[in-house]
């Protein structure tokens, strides 16, 4: 007559309080978070000691944990299928990418806005291409036009979670590269949706609705263009009266996530990945915006102790000082962003490690055509790098484009579903997916380490 | 060919990958959490103007948005029965109650132990007997004896998670009220537990098993005992460890949320509520185990500018700074549970409102009936806020322990599916609780503000 067991019935039969029942059904799922926000805590600074950026080290986890079966321990299965830890991990990716919004200025992105159109388009029709024409015929003989297509089209993909964490882990979000390649991952989401649009339409009904394809990209632009226009008239106005309802920050920093919850949503009725949508409210966020915001209760503490020291007139220390607390709190809003990205972007992360199944590694075969074929689909990304024009390295840029991460797999799952992708070709996608995302990390860490060193070697280190 | 779409189908067909498939099902979530986090934080400047606790606010926007559907308007009905909005909801309540935990000594909580276990003792007694011997028969004649012990059971709920909130919103966690009701709490959520195995005993077998009411004492006694006694014997050490490991405070604050999400699982398996475990995971963190803690990077700052006014020697000034600075920030990794705080308590109180269903109220014979029982529901609390003795108000303690939120309802569930509720007793519990949990919020608030103008007359205001 356990209370615990009481709750479970009662929340069986009653869905509506289920919540009211002490989370009976949901109980390890609390366990499960504990466990991840820990370990990645502990992950991140063991991997940055060895000189990985932290995100490997959660990725590596979840290919761990998503891999005990192997073992015959399958206590963590059930929970790369839950959907609560699911949309946890997807609340994670949101506020990853709300974060990297808002340490961005529109400006800075358009100014490269072209460059990022190239390298864009670049690295969707050259792996296209790769995949559809050259890899796929080649490695993988026998198959029809359509299954090729569709090789094409998940070769095409970009998932740019896994690369704008790492410039972030880095601190490198305010180079041209991290500019170039997030404009880049804004275009190629609207053109990937659009590959997949001709793509399936030629597979069902043979041939591509021009009218589709077209209101695909109106939607897209429409979203993009309204959403950051509108935004951005509105931002100054309300956070200026949000101030004035509260002294400290937290109505700001609700202000911020709630915008970018609610774009992240609206991406998604456009028909976009609501991480663009998150991406995008990020944008709309200029520091200069909150310059009305009281300073926070420290100074005026800081303040109240020093006047016993500067009897008549302002003291320069206490000028100095406010400006240096007042600088150093003006992102408070950002700041309290942090606690939420500690707790849900892990999740993401180590939930994507567990999508690796590590035992489609098994067939010698397989893993042969999947070599060729990553090789292929890293290969359409570095090209597309060199698209990016001079100021930027076109390595890093070609290297933050290729992780396929969650974006391949949805692409190949819809092949598989239209019937058209065998068992074969789907295990080697997956272990190109896997390959792309399991090295982009490293391979661009040590690229931006070099970059760094060489271009700012008169500068002094940190 | 909207991708959308095309992500729904696949998350319908592969729950695994149902997260990477953008949230396609559970987009609509994310808008919500977008509205409850924006309505919160507007709310809450609003109530408090007003001269209410914030939570009012809350459970009031709650009320609202679950009886929209009164005005044909079903939008929101699906928010209150989602299981992952319900998981958000438990999540705040935890956070909540850690953050209470945290903000209270171990040692104060014991000093009042037998205050509270009185408090406690009698709070669960005295409605149980009201409720079953007096006021059923007497407004609810004709029923049989089971019906009455359960609606006494359910009289002699307690949930604790309002009035904690009302008592941090005010600031008055410090006071003796405070630490005596939630002491009181933790006694009886285990007795709450003994009630209703006896009832359900009594209901089901027409006897009571002495062995399992026992078995239920020993292992809430043995998890209440032993984690706080193994946590504070690891606490202190682990805290250090994770300070080398980390010159920030994300360390820290991960190690208290993940102890207070592993604690609520915890206090799951041994059948007490969770949010008993993540209160006892609070008790476990003394603000003195973190001074090995490195200075904030702020105070790294502020000291850099001092040397220039300190030749040879240091400043008095740069001590106080150093000192005020580390008291402020000393308890930075409260600070970072604030915004996790911000985002999912409001959640819980806003589906606590939505849990009201006003057209409960229609029937004017059942309201009289219901608040004749919530009349005794509240007089057995206000008489074991007596219990309290000297130096505690008794009514503020009294109505501390009055609001029988989720936990009333779940007894109330409980008996249902024993079928020993009959529909119109069940009603008139609905409203019991109803009532119990909007009225103590303002009465809390009012004779908070009373007794704090009468002891503190002479001391200033904020």
């Amino acid at each position: 007559m356990n209370r615990s067991r009481w709750m479970f019935a009662v929340a069986a039969f009653f869905p509506g309080i289920a919540w009211a029942a002490g989370g009976g059904v949901v109980a390890e799922n609390l366990l499960w978070l504990a466990i991840i926000l820990m370990a990645a805590r502990l992950f991140s600074p063991l991997a940055e000691r060895v000189g990985f950026p932290a995100v490997l080290g959660e990725l590596l986890l979840g290919v761990a944990l998503g891999n005990l079966s192997l073992f015959g321990i399958q206590y963590f299965d059930s929970i790369a299928k839950d959907p609560i830890i699911a949309f946890m991990a997807e609340l994670g990716v949101i506020v990853l990418m709300l974060q990297i919004g808002l340490e961005m200025r529109l400006a800075d992105l358009v100014k490269v806005g072209g460059r990022a159109a190239g390298v864009g388009v670049v690295g969707i029709v050259t792996p296209f291409v790769l995949g559809a024409f050259v890899a796929g015929p080649w490695l993988l003989p026998g198959l029809g036009t359509n299954a090729y297509l569709f090789l094409g089209a998940t070769l095409a993909a970009t998932s740019v979670g896994i690369t704008g964490r790492v410039f972030r882990d880095l601190g490198h979000l305010g180079a041209p590269e991290a500019r170039i390649v997030l404009g880049a991952a804004v275009i190629d989401d609207v053109l990937g949706l659009v590959i997949l649009a001709v793509v399936s339409g030629l597979v069902q009904a043979g041939s591509v609705s021009l009218s589709e394809v077209g209101g695909i990209i109106l939607n897209a632009a429409l979203f993009l263009v309204g959403s950051i226009a509108i935004g951005r008239a509105i931002a100054p106005h309300s956070s200026r009266w949000l101030a004035r309802l509260d002294k400290g920050q937290s109505m700001l920093f609700a202000q911020v996530l709630a915008t970018g919850l609610f774009m992240a949503w609206l991406a998604h009725l456009a028909g976009l990945a609501p991480i663009i949508g998150a991406f995008a409210a990020g944008l709309l966020f200029e520091p200069v915006f909150f310059k009305t915001f009281e300073t926070p209760r420290i100074v005026r503490e800081v303040e109240a102790l020093l006047p016993d020291h500067t009897p008549g007139g302002i003291h320069p220390l206490a000028e100095r000082l406010r400006e240096a607390l007042t600088r150093h709190s003006g992102h408070q809003h950002e700041h309290m962003l942090e606690p939420i990205g500690y707790f849900f972007v892990p999740v993401f992360f180590v939930l994507t490690g567990m999508q690796v199944d590590l035992s489609t590694l098994a067939d010698p075969a397989i893993v042969a055509v999947a070599l060729g074929v990553t090789a292929a689909a890293v290969a359409g990304k570095l090209l597309a790098g060199f698209a990016a024009g001079r100021g930027a390295n076109a390595w890093v840029v070609g290297w933050g484009m290729v992780p396929r991460g969650e974006v391949g797999l949805i692409f190949a799952m819809v092949g598989k579903q239209l019937g058209v992708m065998s068992e074969t070709m789907f295990s080697v996608i997956v272990i190109m997916v896997i390959l792309t995302t399991l090295i982009a990390p490293p391979a661009l860490t040590l690229l931006l380490r070099k970059n760094h060193r060489a271009s700012e070697a008169t500068e002094c280190g940190d």
